[in-house]
């Protein structure tokens, strides 16, 4: 195991019907701008229960949020702040909601210039506005972390900053909120958590039982809760259980002290910004081809995933290697994410486009930083 | 699952080497009371270490903090703290220097008459010294908790508080720290973090499975590294996945959500306060008699700790029960902790003693508050 530091004071308040405890997490006399997105928590209640728990606070509504939170939007949403005199950002949504929020929050006391310097320069964040967060979608896990991802129209670029300083001061967690979910979201969901755990998992072994067996624990509990839950949207305790292990796959603690991957989100991400792909369903593309390329560096852990989470133990490690990925890739088409580029009409020229583009980054990505444009042109044609 | 709130602010600072981040974390201009125990931390080095990382600091130092901290020395280290105008606690030692520390850090600031009260009132803590720790013996999670347990030597009495205020600001936990430890007493912390683990998962089921694949990773690493720190104390990746099994153990993760017993140390805590038995030791008496009398209302659970942790899968349930029972003591015996209170020669009127005891105080204990006086009698009767 590695040296690491890990800190988390993202006070998690969980269960149903705890919506009502929003007012009294919120510093009295706090001016409170609620963000939000499409306007989903008009229809599942939402909004009236939290409008309900901060009676009394003087608040101003920002929504339009969108899924892959807009730069351009989010910068009208600082307007506000600044203009509002906004002390405290309630987030009510799902991920894309809190990742905007976080960039609100961060934007709005940013003092060195263009806040897209946070995302292409990482700027450091000094100062945020505080955050509370009532999270409507379990997926992304930023309802415990300092994390967050914004996508530029104008330059159809998706990046990412972290930051302690726009940690949720609380997020509540109602599992209800999952009754209302339309099954794509339910099963993006569930891919977008399991797919961060294996980012953090699905490296080379450093000798670190406690993070591979909590990591290993949470891909079993979303492959057997999972399907509860699209099953019976009603299901109260298979949508807890899918809630806490969506937080649990990434507020850090399964990642101290371990390598990290990351290559099939920065993959995805590109398929994400030039063809709105949502983001699961371009990691359920990507994640195969990371596997297949990777399957020596990778080696000893897609065999410790394939025997431990899928019960692979029969063959010759190639076999099993074979086995593990195709096991992965039948989990994610069987909650309903299809797993290649031309189930989602990318076409080939797109390839050339991300190659291009990682060329002139000019770094490479992956645990080993190993992998520059020409393994991801063989990840991304693998996936045709 | 139940509903739940969880939050713990507390920064680790991991791995080899990394004592010298120490007054980094200090706020400058601090006033530190360096806590220490009975002088270990003087031939292991850590003391020169932390000397060096808090140079520049005012430093006032308080050695020889017992095992199972004495309210009548920590009372001393108060009248320290405010006659000095200490505005900062450097707890250097185990568990129980740092449970003693968190004790001084309350017990300066109380505000409502004499601080026992804290201990025996459960008196609200509304204000403590901030406290960092250098933790050189893996056992009691105190590290990352708000948790501490104190000893009245007057009254012979251990009692315990807890409060989000004694939290550490910082813990710095390098297992190297291990390198120099007696066997007993590495032996004393696997077990002391094996049954933390238990108190919390042990109990009845209500469909947790992160909570308890969480609890099942920390007993099965804790069974696979403790023999090995036992055999190699230089072996640093055992030490290692060791020590951070024991915060895991008691920061509070595992046990949201879920039903907690703690029995067993409640009851343990009297034959150390009657008998001075290592608290680890008397939790190796003590939960082979609880298991036992419990075994109707735990028995999905000791079944399910059978099969996941010991690979017991043969024979009719009370076979199994007897099974999983037999192999937590023969683990607990392999480390060096005999089971029974002869081999600590635990007279049997010391059983009518703590009855009485229990009696007085007029509740009951385990996850469904039915374990009396009577109950007690058979746990520890059943450990003659």
């Amino acid at each position: 195991m590695y040296n690491f530091e890990y800190q988390n004071p993202v006070k998690i308040i969980f269960g149903k019907g705890e919506i009502k405890k929003v007012g009294t997490n919120i510093p009295s006399g706090a001016k409170i701008l609620l963000t939000y997105g499409g306007g989903s928590i008009f229809k599942n209640g939402v909004y009236e229960q939290v409008k309900a728990a901060i009676k009394g606070f003087e608040v101003v509504e920002f929504g339009g949020i969108e899924p892959n939170p807009h730069y351009e939007t989010l910068m009208k949403a600082v307007e506000v702040v600044k203009n509002e005199n906004i002390t405290f950002l309630l987030s009510v949504g799902g991920g894309s909601v809190l990742d905007g929020t976080k960039f609100i929050a961060a934007a709005a006391c940013f003092q060195n210039g263009d806040p897209w310097l946070i995302l292409t320069k990482r700027a450091p964040v000094v100062d945020a506005i505080p955050i509370g967060a009532v999270i409507t979608l379990p997926a992304t896990g930023s309802e415990m972390n300092g994390n967050s991802v914004v996508t530029r129209i104008e330059t159809t670029e998706k990046l990412s900053f972290a930051s302690q300083k726009v940690m949720p001061v609380f997020s509540v967690l109602d599992p209800e909120v999952i009754f209302s979910l339309p099954e794509k979201q339910v099963a993006n969901g569930v891919v977008d958590a399991f797919v961060h755990v294996i980012e953090q998992y699905l490296t080379f072994p450093v000798n670190s039982p406690i993070q591979d067996r909590f990591s290993e624990s949470i891909l079993k509990t979303l492959v057997e809760e999972g399907p509860k839950v699209l099953a019976d949207r009603n299901n109260y305790e298979a949508a807890a259980n899918f809630m806490w292990s969506a937080t649990m796959a990434l507020n850090g603690l399964i990642g101290v002290g371990v390598p990290q991957d990351w290559a099939t989100h920065m993959i995805g991400h590109e398929l994400t910004a030039y063809h709105g792909i949502d983001h699961a369903r371009t990691l359920a593309i990507v994640l195969p081809g990371v596997m297949n390329i990777k399957r020596t560096l990778k080696k000893d852990k897609i065999l410790q995933l394939g025997e431990r989470v899928w019960g692979i133990i029969d063959g010759t490690d190639d076999e099993r290697i074979d086995q593990t990925i195709q096991k992965t890739v039948d989990f994610f088409e069987s909650v309903g994410l299809p797993t290649r580029l031309p189930d989602y009409d990318v076409p080939t020229e797109t390839i050339d486009t991300i190659c291009t583009r990682f060329e002139k980054r000019g770094y490479k990505i992956g645990e080993k930083a190993d992998i520059g444009p020409a393994e991801i042109r063989t990840i991304l044609e693998s996936r045709l």
